[in-house]
This record gives structure tokens, sequence and C-alpha cells, in this order.
């Protein structure tokens, strides 16, 4: 940096703690991928103070037992608060709705389509079981493509439960989902940046079809452009942080997804910058409206602060995560994070994590160890 | 037959006109797999006076110059009374629902799954674009399998628009319609004879995979069983006679169907026999529920005549459709045709066709030649 910008009257803002619905922690099971300390740092390092954590890791939350593991993962890992999924199988119905009335969650996540290995519910028979036990409360999530988008909200509809889409990324998905919103149905969604700046013309500069692997894949400009058309349609910002070597991406049998807690808000924040959004759209999106969706309690003492005019351009890996690449490499971004103070406590300034693996709370657990111990007794 | 059959009282029983409304001929296009004449001789075989003819000839009617083709074919051919459909492609939404405004037409046809060929719709904003022109007093029908079902049923009920999904063949799909009619959504569905009366199970039997390709595919006896345990959900039965040479169904790239029309009767017939269904369950699903879904007029006149009581074997191919085959072949049966009388015309009896190619009308159309002549003047 030159002298004379360090003159210059930065433009710092103070934001709420940020809320990311959408992220893969690969411990257990692949802690090399990223594990609670690493991951919540990166998360931290991203703006975002409460992350909800999906349940896809080795073994999955699919179970109380399995809950009771990752919990304990979680009280001696997290950096930042965070809420768990829980993941839905042909079988466990009863028991996660269940574990849901026992232990808050932040939601049950359904995988519909059948690209998917073990947590796969390809058939509508097993959607109806988890739609007529799950509590009406609690949105459930759903991996839903295309027409699945719109198979899900049909039957969501049919049992008037809340529905939650996952990653929205394609122009039909997004109207079918507008639509339903305007007969009054109980659907919400999310969108990535991943779709939101990259489409299938990236797939070259990102280094190929194996490293571009991501579900939903990569989009054409004209599904892009519909995102963007219907931003009021979207009511969340998510990372869908999905951590993988670059080793194992470019492999013959590339895992889909890429990392995005470090580069999402910086994203976001140059879209405001040119325009593309407010500032408002994005605290809606990210803070005020997962809160809502979800019905997450405050973070008390909680916010970030932002220096929005510093330019800079994403690096080959962002600092944090264990995934070592990101998608977004040379891209020029507007903003960064300063500082994030999370109940009370400094604990990212100026690229460093302050705080303590072991910091972070489960938000929906107010007594510190509360979320171990009921998952003892069960 | 032995002679004490034949001082037997029989048990012959008047029926009204049969209507299947899920018929495919293959001319224009591959009349040696089928024709108006063959087609329409099976049909009234079978006993039914009227047909519902899918649009996927080659080529498939999605404008008014492939309509009026076929008019005329049908015009010429046809022996007995029949109805169109129309077939939705990505772009002629505007076309058809001008084309259904100006010569009635029994339905509009989507082929929603992407396993066809030309006139697949996978993509919903497509959907849309009908569901948003098409006359809002004529259901339109869909190929939909899966999770397609419920996605469709969405859309429409999004449109506020009757749909009706045929060939349904598996629990989750009778399973999701029945909750969308308890939810007082406007769809009704058929199943095909092949999926009541065959599974999986049958394939071998049937002469292998190729033989036995058909869509949707056989199912499963739990599949199967479902179907039977929600009859009251299923509106109408219908053959989706779908004619191909054994020559073509052995080749290594089977096209999909079987014929039917001519077995339809007789195999619901038996379930009759076996207290499976009561004769008002067939009667309700191959007159009075077609008729009402769709608006059919009256054909005047017009009943059928039906021994009971005859037992018989399906033989190897039956005599009137030129596929010369049926996947039913040695299944024991009860009921025989006996008379068709078709606008007070003795059209049928005892295994002969009586009546002349032309003899059969477009139920729509008073006048004789209406069809040909609106067609003429677009
Ligand atoms: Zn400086
Ligand atoms: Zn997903
Ligand atoms: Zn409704
Ligand atoms: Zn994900
Ligand atoms: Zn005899
Ligand atoms: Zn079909
Ligand atoms: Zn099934
Ligand atoms: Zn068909």
């Amino acid at each position: 940096k030159t002298h004379i910008d360090c003159l210059t009257a930065r433009k710092i803002i103070r934001l709420p703690g940020l809320i990311d619905i959408h992220v893969h922690l690969r411990e257990p099971g692949d802690s090399h991928k990223e594990d609670w300390q690493s991951g919540t740092g990166a998360a931290l390092a991203g703006g975002f103070t409460l992350i909800g954590v999906m349940p896809n890791t080795k073994p999955p939350i699919t179970n109380s037992d399995n809950y009771g593991l990752v919990s304990k993962l979680a009280t001696a890992g997290a950096k930042c608060d965070y809420a768990l999924y829980l993941a839905a199988t042909a079988d466990n119905s009863k028991i996660v709705s269940k574990m849901a009335q026992n232990n808050r969650v932040l939601s049950l996540k359904m995988y519909l389509n059948n690209t998917f290995g073990d947590l796969c519910l390809p058939d509508m028979t097993d959607w109806m079981k988890h739609l007529q036990n799950w509590p009406k409360n609690i949105p459930i999530c759903v991996h839903a493509e295309r027409q699945t988008t719109a198979a899900i909200i049909s039957l969501a509809h049919l049992y008037d439960q809340p529905i939650h889409i996952c990653h929205v990324a394609r122009e039909e998905e997004i109207l079918v989902i507008k639509a339903a919103k305007e007969k009054g149905m109980k659907v919400t969604c999310e969108v990535s940046p991943h779709h939101l700046f990259l489409s299938e013309e990236n797939i070259e500069s990102i280094g190929g079809l194996q490293r571009s692997t991501v579900k939903p894949s990569l989009v054409s400009l004209k599904d892009q452009k519909a995102l963007w058309d219907n931003m009021d349609v979207i009511d969340v910002f998510a990372s869908d942080h999905a951590p993988h070597l670059v080793s194992e991406k470019d492999g013959s049998d590339s895992p889909p997804g890429f990392p995005g807690l470090e580069t999402t808000l910086p994203l976001l924040l140059t879209a405001v910058k040119e325009n593309r959004l407010t500032i408002n759209d994005l605290i809606k999106r990210m803070y005020l409206n997962p809160k809502r969706i979800f019905n997450i309690p405050d973070q008390k003492n909680t916010y970030i602060e932002v220096d929005l005019d510093e330019e800079w351009v994403i690096p080959e890996a962002m600092p944090f995560s264990k995934a070592r690449w990101t998608p977004f490499n040379g891209k020029k971004v507007f903003g960064r994070v300063r500082r994030v103070v999370l109940r009370n406590e400094v604990v990212f300034v100026d690229g460093r994590v302050l705080v303590s693996a072991g910091f972070g709370r489960n938000i929906f657990h107010t007594e510190l160890s509360s979320a171990q111990t009921s998952t003892e007794n069960t």
C-alpha cells in the first residue's frame, strides 16, 4: 500500500455479526479438509459470528449418538457460535423429529436429488414421512434442484410445512419460488456467491471441469441473470462453504463444493460498491432474514467492523480454511473485515483470530454445556 | 369350446361405449406399426367407441399445419370416434392455446421427464408458458414420473390450471396425487393395465428387458399394490396403447410401449370377476370420469355388449393392431366384447369390424367435416 492510502479517511462501518446458515465443516470424518477450529476461524475472518453447520459429516448427524459426537467436537473446537442441522434418511423421521423437540436445532436437511450418496432421498414417500413428523415451527432445508424444487414445494404445501430451498441456482428454480411465494406458500430460499458471481463461462479460468465441480453446478449467464433480476425473491445469502483440497478436486472424481466463508462478504460488498445491491439488501439476507426464518436467538454485544473502501485481489488461497484454494482467485473486490466482536470479546482483528477453540457456543443452548448434557441424557 | 358351453346361458351385459383417452396411433410417420384404420378397428374390438389420440406422430401435432394433416388422415381412416391431443414444445404455447380456442381438442400433452426426444420439456420455465396460456377449462395431460408428478401439480396449482397425470405407476406418485386431491387441488389421473396387471416380476416371461421396455417402466409389486390400495384415487383407466413391432422391440434400442386396446377391457373385466373391482368402478373410469374430466360430448345411441363369462387365454397377438404381439400373452381372462353399436350402427360383432374407414368422427366437431374445414381456414 502506498503512503497516500494510509492518510485517506477509510469508510469503516459497523454491521451486526453475520449469519451463514450453510456451512460444511468436515469434522468428524475429513478433518484434513476442515475441522471445527479452522472452519469457525474462517467464519470469523469472513465476518460471520454464527454459522449453521451441515450434517453430512462421517458419520452424518442422523441419530442421537452422532449428534452427541458432533456436539462434543463443536463444544471443544468452535471459535464462533453455531447451530446444527440434522440429516434426514428414509428411516429416521421419528428419530429426528423427537431429537428436534429435545434439542432445538437449526433445521432438518433433506437431500432430494438422486445424485448424492448415503443421504439421498429421491423417493417422495420418504419425504412424506418427514413432512408428517417434523415440528411445524422449524423450516426444513432441502437440496432440491430443477423440478425437485417444485416437487418439494408441492409436498410441503400439502403438509403445511415451511420449507427452505438451499442454494437456488437456476432461472426455473427462482421463478417457481417466486410464484409459490406470490400464492402465499411457506417457502424461503438462499443463493450462494458462486452462483451470483461465477458461471459456466468461468470454468476454464477456475481450473477446468474437475476443479469447478459444485452442486448445483455453475450455471449459464441466463440463469445467473435470473437470480439478480429476482433479488427480492432471495431471502438469504449463504456460502455453502464446502472445503476440499486441490489434490482432491483435481482428481478424476472431483468432490463437489467450493470454500466460501472468507470470500462471501467481500464479494457481496463489492456488489454494493457497484450499486448492484444496497447495504440493507445485504444485512437483510445475511442477518435479519436468517434470524427470522429460523427463529435464531440474539447474539448480544456482537458486531463486526468492515472497511468498505479497501480494494484487494482474492489470492490463490484464503488464510483460514484448510481448503487452501478458492474459485474466486484473481477477482478484485472491495471491503475487508477489520474487527469482529462476539459477546463483548474482540475475537478477530486485522487478519488475526484472537479467540481460543471452545469459545463458540451452540446458539440454541443458553447454559454453556447444555448441549452435551442433554445429549448424554438421551 | 365344448357343446356344454354352447347350451349355457351366457351373462351378456350392455355398457356405454367406452372411452380410452390415451392411444398412440402411428400415422403419420410409422404406419407400419399402426394406422388410423388398424388402430380404430382395434379400439372397436376392445369395446372403445371413442379414443383420445396422442400427438407424438411424425410430424407431431405442434402447429396448425400438422393438425390439418392429421385431421385429414383421421377423417379418412377412423372407424371409431376420436378426439385429438396437441403437443407442447418450448416455443408453441401461444400457437397451441390459440388452436385449442379455434378447434376444441381433448387436451394438451406435455412430456415433462427428460427421457423423451423432441417433445421433452424438462425446464419448468417452459411449463410456465403453457400454464399461462392454455385455456383453463381444458385439463393439460402430462407424462410426469416420480418427482415430476409433484412438480407439475405444484406449478399447475400456482396457475390454477387443472392437470391430468397420465399412466400413474408408482406408490410415490399415487400418494402425492391422493394428498393433492385431499387438499382440493385440481388434479386427476389415469392408470394403465400394464401397471395394474404386470410388474418387474413379469419381465422374463414377457420376453426380457427389451421387450418389456415401457414408460413408466414396469414397477415393483409394492408400487403395484399401492395402485390397487388407492383405487379411489384413480379417475381413469387408459390403455396407453403404444404399438411397436416385435422386431423393433427386440432390437438393441427398444422403443418404449405396449399395444393395449384389445386387452384392456378383458383384463379389467377379469378383475371384476375376481372381485378386485366392481363393474361400476369400471364404468366410472372408462366412461363417466373421462367424459366429465374432459367435457366430452355424448355419443348418442352408442353402447357395447359384453359376455362376462367367456373365459379365454390372451394369444400371442391380438387380431386388429398391427403390433402383432402383446405383453399379456398367456393370461387367462374373462369377458369378451360381442357387439359394438356406434351412433345406431352395428360396427363390431363377434370378432368382425363391420364399418368402413371414415365412419369415425371427431367428437368435438358436430358437423361431419368441420375439423377439416376449420383447419383449412386457419
Ligand atoms: Zn497504507
Ligand atoms: Zn446442497
Ligand atoms: Zn394451495
Ligand atoms: Zn451444501
Ligand atoms: Zn360352443
Ligand atoms: Zn407417456
Ligand atoms: Zn417407491
Ligand atoms: Zn403414452
